[in-house]
């Protein structure tokens, strides 16, 4: 119950990369047979993506992984222009908040849009937030906490000729890719792929400036030896994963309906993000409990099988409420579960059964 | 003969690293079971390699890649003292040069060493070149091009307190890593680990700024989530390459001369980097032939199952004389063959047979 903080590789995905770790592990930049042939691999795994994003091979860029992409847009389109301001939104992952805390320390103008309860932006804010001199805004396409899919498109129309960039880390198990943006981060690690493995998708003309120095991999953006089984498995996964959809999606919400509306029923407890629908993740589940130890809560459910997350993953070290749950003025302690591919109504009717026993044990009356 | 561009994950540790991508592939991070398996295997990789750079634990940072490692030291230290003076020298890898270009834009001096016709740095020109701003030096372990071993432990003493930076990515093979210096790169590519992985040792009390921003792992210094099975592969690997090192050195030496020996009776041939010996890497082999189209000499090899290289794969799209042979004064085409675990006799047998007919073929008279 724990897939948004990371995905098994599936076998499939696994299985096609193996090769280019054992025999076809030539560099795709040498000139020989054993060089092309990684090559060759390389930009087919960049058309297979490229055909799903709807754009050119060579708006593809490869990274080692969706934090990198995200670095790579805001701090390369940023220093890029020097000077100016840039949007984003309270809600983002760390990867993209933290570019924008360095990129104020460098002299930039932040501002960070505020989202309602259930976690949405305001397109009027982002209307009136646009300033003559904003040369970048990141919004998140769904949120990693919450579950909470911003109107990407919408959003993306108001940004004009201003550069648009969008994590789409969490949302590529389900969402749509084509999107009419500048810039777009996947990863292999959240879609049953590899880790250690991003993309970024970047419109032909948007002026960067790479942040890595080196060879003359990828457009001179990403310096370093091509990770071909990384970069084969990537491509599989996000076959995979847009294949199908539907179903899987439908599927999943069958289970996060159930399990939202019997969790809901313990006292005090509170949904955060939107409804289950077209504007919720559909393997997100996120619900608040009033007066409970939320690391304990994670413990005491690992201890019968169930593994969950407080917030995300990257912020698990972190006792304090999560930015996310600030920016939605959630003070009581969130529980998020997250399903997947292997998750089964049996798993979903072991914590209907168990949750609402540990909640009750671990009340500070 | 080129396993210096890149060389396959072996069999050993690819078993290592499998079962982290379908059954151990929690998020570090995660304060589950499954986040723990996967934080407790990380630990132990972290300490394999620590053992070998006989360092703490907590001195090693995991990468991305080689490429990652250097840019974090160079661009990460210098930063950390937003102003001073750098040297390194003219036969850095591109990652290394290309950071102290990119270290010049914003506001360093750099100094770059130059190299004798063997490509040895005389340590009186690194003891001239230290000034009291001295911030950093960095000098290359064993060049990837010509194999020249540099005296890093000397180098290193003459730097006193400036910190001390090595790219060990050539040498992790065939030297040791027990180095007295301040910051070392190692990466999975070259040494039958995986691709898409790196390691930087940095010395305790270092001062550095992170080149990526994102979530706290690595001590804040490399975010993004952990690539369990690349970490796992990348300390199997290391702990491969040094084990039997010297019957390797032994083994892969006497190749070399026999290798070397006859190709230098081919007219106006010329050995480039230092006779084979304790000063040059035992697997690289690097001669210059008058009046050859490199590109071609390369192509009628690949065409008889020949794989090499004319500098190194991160130039080999470019066909310039590369910055290290410019920097020995080398102006003909050079040919760089590098051997691995699994070149035979037969092999260098085959190469005597067929190298000079091929190189006589495109002679231009």
């Amino acid at each position: 119950m724990d897939h948004a903080s990371s995905t098994y590789t599936s076998k499939e995905v696994l299985k096609t990369m193996l090769p280019y770790f054992t025999e076809e592990y030539g560099n795709a930049e040498s000139l020989h047979t054993k060089g092309k042939e990684a090559l060759i691999a390389i930009d087919k795994a960049r058309e297979t993506i490229a055909e799903i994003l709807n754009c050119r091979q060579s708006e593809i860029i490869f990274t080692g992984s969706g934090t990198e992409s995200n670095n790579l847009a805001i701090l390369g389109i940023a220093r890029a222009q020097k000077t100016g301001h840039l949007i984003t939104t309270e809600i983002e992952h760390p990867s993209v908040l933290n570019c924008f805390k360095q990129l104020e320390k460098e002299g930039f103008e932040c501002t960070y849009l505020p989202v309602n309860k259930e976690g949405f932006v305001n397109p009027d804010d982002l209307k009136a937030a646009i300033r003559p001199n904003t040369i970048l805004i990141s919004i998140i396409y769904a949120n990693n906490e919450i579950g909470t899919i911003q109107p990407i498109s919408e959003l993306a129309a108001i940004s004009g000729d201003i550069p648009f960039h969008t994590d789409a880390c969490q949302a590529a198990n389900s969402l749509p890719l084509n999107l009419n943006v500048d810039s777009i981060t996947i990863n292999g690690s959240k879609i049953y792929g590899p880790k250690g493995v991003g993309a970024l998708f970047l419109k032909r003309g948007t002026k960067i400036k790479a942040i890595m120095q080196g060879g003359s991999q990828e457009h001179s953006l990403r310096p370093g030896t091509h990770n071909t089984p990384a970069i084969i498995g990537l491509a599989k996964a996000l076959e995979l994963a847009q294949e199908g959809v539907e179903k899987e999606n439908a599927r999943l919400t069958l289970l996060q309906e159930k399990l939202i509306s019997e969790l809901l029923k313990i006292p005090g407890s509170q949904l955060n993000g939107p409804q289950p629908g077209p504007t919720r993740l559909p393997n997100n589940i996120n619900i608040s409990f009033p007066k409970i130890d939320r690391e304990q809560l994670i413990l005491n459910l690992d201890s019968i099988g169930i593994y969950s997350s407080a917030s995300s993953a990257c912020k698990s070290g972190d006792s304090q409420i999560s930015h996310v749950m600030t920016a939605i003025k959630q003070n009581n302690s969130p529980l998020r579960l997250t399903t997947g591919k292997i998750t089964t109504e049996k798993d979903i009717d072991y914590c209907i059964e168990e949750i609402p026993r540990i909640v009750e044990k671990l009340k500070t009356h």
